[in-house]
């Protein structure tokens, strides 16, 4: 039943977007640096936010708007992180005012997130300039979404969005959301901003329980460097238009929501790990048999960070030992000579380790398995029954470069 | 007192040493693969391992070997770790009975470390052949000393050796070591191989304590590359031929002896981080004013271990929104706005934040003092009196050229 349909964040009944280039990114005046998504009527709200004990301004400021479980609309930018920069809360508070002028509604009701450099002040005057134009483009559109979806990257080379349609309690229920991140990803909510809408009605208690409940399996289980950021916000405006009954305790309807959901955080989550900056493989770990369900995200989690095992899959090298080596320091106890080792992908499968030793294998067959854009790599343990999938990129040149001199 | 001398393990008395090509690494006959060092008397011996769940089989016949505190040879080959291999521990207790009968001792008095590719059985055979050859070359001089270090090299593009005179208990004392590491290393004895020789009177329990006491202030203090080795070892052979009366209890012998052993543990664990694979740069960041030693030690790693602090140090970029960014999600709570940081070296101090918020600063003197080859981050905080030095260096290109094509 569920279903991919276009549209992005204004796929859901009653959302309209809008992105434009206002004068943040000052190096590249082409590229959209503020975006706006608003919903006709008032939704339900929630978020979750970077682990990083330095957090953003516009965290802080979005904490406090949402603390009543409601929004409206949503502001951000790219360009400038308003991290560790002077007046940071005064300028975030500056951009939900002048979205809230633009649109009509309360302050308190707008969300505000921002990313890009940390630590210089934020041009709130070149934002505050923009926002009558922004809010003049505002349409529920593919190409709406779609500016929007480019108005919030940095160094990501894609944008990312999806939608989905699923039933809820009867009714159609639409759900889509746009996300950008590329480096500075980590499990707990790494450099990445996400935007989700839905014309599900679901109580504040609920969306919450929800989002969580897909942070966790979704975000939460990718990495692209190790480095956790300052500015990472997923969010979700839910403005009950389907008209369906409102979820307020976990039942099938709760659960159907929740699956679209999930589906949808998963997907944007690849997405990420994909565009990881200068990267040319996803990699997906799936540990089975590890001796929890927690257990096996740990140990997943440790592979797909592992910066060895990283640069082995940019250069197409069936290193598995570094595999056994990342799995080793994952700081989880296991037997080490009961572990089974695969690499996979749409060029076919080639078996690397059985019960912690080396097999012989084809190099050549490896090389090519590793060549593919998407790459696994399977483990199996046997320790229990738990097992769980996260999603990497390899380490590039690229990446190097990209780091190297992002600043200046 | 303490001061440096020449001669590396060869340094204090009663010690030979040798290094020889012979076979393990076969894509160049011209590097050495075997090293042997040896006590003319029994020593009194501890070491430390990898905290790997994997661990190479040396390791598991080193721990059997030094059970009862005692040692009097170190045999290691560089080109194959032993990890994750078929007839482990066989092929490595095959390595010290071919030592034992070539200097005539016990085999369970040699001591075994084996560094390089995972998951290939070690060519024992060519190891067992050359061993006469190499037990030949034995010699108590700098020339040895430097062979033996060249031996273990793998990546390494510098060998890392030191020798240290000091005075205990009315006695001169001398201290050498040898260590290899270049990738693979991070906190908690990244791989890194250290053997360390000395002439100090000293039992097993006070030598196993300065050694701890060691590997936390040194070894365990550096980063490349986040990933923990499988085959990590640390060895100190002390023969008590200095004639000192011997250190049975934490006096002041005691610490005139870590001082110096501290001394090398801390030189040769620089040395590792500044040949860190591809570095151009070592990286020691210093934080002051934490909540404990503790704390400014897990703050200090979280920085010198972030792969964009690492990226950005590579570029000559200031970009201390990265050092802070760090440190937020180290694990350790502090109050970011109460954070000063600093970037330093030969060129000069640039302050580039205070309370968390960052200062107008010169670019080209950052430039400036971020092209060094040693590259200090002075991070004060505002949490106590607990302070810390850790050692890391800039992640390049080269790393990942390295590292994407290590195994084939």
């Amino acid at each position: 039943m569920l279903k991919k349909i276009p549209g992005g964040v204004c796929a859901a009944k009653g959302f309209r977007a809008a992105g434009i280039h206002v004068g943040v990114k000052t190096h590249n005046t082409q590229k959209k640096d503020l975006a706006l998504i608003v919903s006709d009527v008032m939704c339900t709200a929630a978020a979750v936010f970077t682990t990083n004990v330095v957090q953003a301004a516009p965290i802080h400021v979005t904490k406090a708007h949402l603390a009543d479980g409601h929004a409206k609309a949503i502001v951000v930018n790219s360009g400038n992180a308003n991290a560790c920069a002077p007046q940071g809360e005064e300028n975030a508070e500056r951009m939900c005012a002048a979205a809230a002028a633009a649109i009509g509604c309360e302050a308190g009701d707008v969300v505000v997130a921002s990313t890009g450099v940390i630590g210089q002040t934020i041009k709130v005057d070149v934002i505050e300039a923009g926002m009558p134009a922004l809010s003049e483009l505002l349409e529920a559109s593919e190409a709406a979404s779609d500016a929007a979806a480019h108005a919030i990257m940095t160094t990501d080379t894609v944008k990312k969005e999806i939608a989905l349609e699923t039933e809820v309690g009867g009714r159609t229920v639409r759900i889509g959301g746009i996300a950008k991140g590329s480096g500075m990803i980590h499990p707990n909510m790494g450099t990445m901003l996400c935007f989700i809408t839905t014309d599900c009605a679901i109580s504040p208690a609920m969306i919450r329980e929800a989002l969580l409940e897909t942070a966790a399996v979704s975000f939460n289980r990718i990495s692209v460097d190790g480095d956790t950021s300052t500015n990472d916000t997923c969010c979700v405006l839910a403005n009950g238009l389907a008209g369906n009954a409102e979820i307020t305790e976990k039942n099938d309807d709760y659960y159907a929501f929740l699956e679209a959901l999930q589906t949808l955080g998963v997907d944007l989550a690849k997405k990420m790990a994909k565009d990881g900056e200068g990267a040319k493989h996803l990699i997906t770990c799936t540990v089975r048999g590890a001796k929890s369900e927690k257990s096996a995200e740990v140990i997943s989690k440790s592979v797909i960070s592992s910066t060895l095992t990283k640069a082995a899959i940019f250069g197409c090298d069936a290193n598995w030992g570094r595999v056994l080596c990342a799995m080793g320091y994952s700081g989880e106890t296991f037997d080490p000579e009961k572990v089974d080792v695969s690499f996979a992908s749409a060029a076919g499968e080639v078996a690397v380790c059985e019960q912690g030793r080396g097999l012989p294998f084809d190099e050549d067959l490896a090389k090519k398995v590793l060549s593919e854009d998407e790459v696994e790599i399977n483990i199996q343990m046997a320790e229990g029954d738990g097992a769980c999938t996260c999603w990497g990129c390899d380490i590039t040149y690229d990446y190097i470069k990209i780091n190297g001199d992002y600043r200046t």
